[in-house]
């Protein structure tokens, strides 16, 4: 008999008929046997209905509140959900946050979870029911709610799998899996039976928004195997894990993103002290800045690039132009027509030339590469906009991706 | 400095703009320095939209996860009205009932309040917080969420005003007080300033539905004052009170129920045991009986009429079709073209003919009554429904109500 956890997102909740669908998926596998554990996000579009509410409310709606207010999406689920498995003539009970509890830090609408109680579920559990917890939320220490950020429910999904030691965490959503890259631009692509936690890391990172990064964080840092499902469909799914029992690929998949905004600042000093003057006031401001790129100095001087979120760009630009006066830059230009494109691999680490296979392959479509920057597993470029779909297609097929293996 | 505790209905907190406006009543309070608690309900159709819910997802909703799903309602609404206060530079704070907490008995989705811890309160008004609760809710021994019961949000804010020993309880509504009958039936209806529990509980039994039943008794039990005020006006009001100051009127006024249904078992047995048998299966299948009147027996037989809400008819007329049958009766009569009128007041218990003066009004517009009911400060008669207007209007007349005092 196993422990697992399994966790439906928004759209696969999106109505009543589909919590009712959830129910069945849920019953079957109780029949089989297993404990289980369902965690639930709020239906599909309601999270945003509550967000836009507290934003009506006030300019800058107090966090604290509203925690509180978005916190009930996930409260109908759950409520919905045990209703629908009692008249299917199971026993199921809903916890919310603050009944199990999952307790988190104080930091309203972005809280971490720093610890989950298993007493209360593993009584139920033993009691034979099935345990339906709210994702997206737990308590502070003062008894206060709070929420995890958007996407919060694949990682109490796996942090509750964490904590009670589950054989898998099942994320179920409504792709069948994790692809070499984004079907709807290279229909070749193949899904990926497995892929190691540090490729869906850089995966989920880089905008294929499957996974919430911090839920795989967490199921790295405590290897819980989780399996991505379709609610839709029997068939398919991949299981991120910690070890590939086949030969590690060189590169598993292709990303992009097209949501970063590209910053130069144009003959800045090349002095000890000028990069840390640059990004306190970015940080200050909680503007995330991305891939960072200087050049070797020409008389004194050097260019400085990076990237932020386009919904970071403009007040990032106004901290800069400010900034850019205080150090003596002669110039700072700005792009928002870019993508970044990247090949993901746990294999690059031993294999050589991978970058150079990757340049050459977009210098044959004549793309540019605007920006470089590189990890253990991970190359991305910085290329125009207009070039995403063509460079996606010529590095899937120039590492042979659309190949069964 | 008073302690007052202000609740807001459904339809004062309907949208944002509402919210906004209850906030600015709210703040105004504040700034006179009063400590102040304020109870809200859900929006308006909110509780009605997350009960149809429940009902789609299953015929028979299990209860428990009914009040996880409905007790959702008047979370957000102390979430934003909280997020208003603090915009305008308040300092407020939200409640959910497991926070404070409001402790219930477990009978979900109709829980009685067993207890209202205090500490927390006190330590947020003594910070200078404006304290907001969600109305409706509570907890169990257990820490399941529980709800009161449709309107339980009146018996929410009642019970933190006995609980805190609050100076007034201030009930908001959409109209500015209660009046001595419907003015959509008599124009010349009044305001009343002051009425006693025991007249308001009449009232609001018999379908006066400014203030939920409840929380009548509740304010009586505990000696809480209560004001009824219209959210959108400033004048206004009626005090429901202990004391009246001034003389008892005889009859404070007149209520209508056009919601109820009779049904009359003709020539039963009249023996020991037969009312007990009839009822036990009602009161077994949930169904509220309102009046009984049976009258004496001729020839060892004796007709039984009683009237239970139109909702609950058929269910038990299906009931009563099967004991008439056990019991030998001669026959089972129904009719669901009734009306309930009453006059109500305090002053009765001193005043004979009050009873007669209601009957000859009724019988000059030769209004036939069919059942008669007193309790010590009401008089009810059911007559047929196409005459409650008309009744009403006489009674208001031939009881002076009309005359301002």
């Amino acid at each position: 008999m196993a422990l697992v956890v399994k966790k439906f997102g928004g759209t696969s909740v999106g109505d009543i008929d589909k919590i009712k669908n959830v129910a069945r998926k849920v019953s079957k596998a109780k029949d089989k046997g297993d404990d289980l554990i369902v965690v639930v996000s709020a239906m599909s579009g309601e999270t945003n209905k509550l967000v836009d509410y507290t934003n009506k409310t006030a300019e800058i709606p107090d966090l604290r509140e509203y925690d509180v207010v978005v916190s009930t999406g996930e409260q109908v689920t759950i409520g919905l959900l045990s209703i629908a498995l009692n008249a299917m003539g199971h026993k199921a009970k809903s916890f919310l946050g603050f009944q199990i509890p999952i307790i988190t830090d104080s930091s309203f609408s972005k809280s971490r979870i720093i610890k989950i109680e298993q007493d209360k579920i593993k009584k139920a559990l033993k009691e034979g029911y099935i345990v339906v917890v709210a994702g997206f939320q737990g308590i502070d220490e003062k008894g206060n709610i709070t929420t995890l950020g958007r996407g919060g429910s694949d990682t109490t999904a796996v942090a509750l799998a964490a904590a009670l030691k589950a054989d898998v965490c099942e994320i179920y959503t409504d792709v069948d899996g994790v692809y070499t890259t984004d079907p709807n631009i290279v229909p070749e692509a193949r899904r990926l039976d497995k892929i190691s936690f540090e490729e869906m890391l850089e995966m989920a990172s880089l905008g294929a928004k499957v996974l919430q990064t911090r839920s795989v964080e967490f199921a790295m840092k405590y290897k819980v195997p989780v399996m991505v499902k379709s609610t839709f469909t029997e068939s398919g799914g991949t299981l991120v894990t910690e070890d590939k029992d086949m030969e590690e690929a060189v590169v598993s998949g292709i990303a992009y993103d097209k949501n970063e905004a590209k910053i130069t600042l144009v003959q800045i000093p090349d002095k000890p002290g000028i990069a840390s003057k640059l990004f306190k006031p970015l940080t200050d401001a909680n503007i995330n800045v991305d891939m960072i790129v200087q050049n070797i100095s020409t008389e004194g001087n050097t260019d400085l690039t990076f990237t932020v979120a386009k919904s970071d760009f403009k007040r990032a630009m106004e901290i800069i132009k400010d900034i850019a006066k205080d150090i003596n830059a002669k110039n700072v230009v700005s792009d928002q027509s870019i993508a970044k494109i990247s090949i993901i691999g746990a294999g690059m680490r031993s294999h050589a030339g991978v970058a150079q296979q990757m340049f050459s392959a977009l210098a044959k479509e004549n793309i540019n590469i605007q920006m470089i920057s590189t990890s253990e597993i991970k190359i991305s470029c910085v290329i125009e906009a207009k070039y995403t779909e063509l460079a996606v297609r010529v590095l899937h097929e120039a590492f042979g991706l659309d190949k069964a293996k």
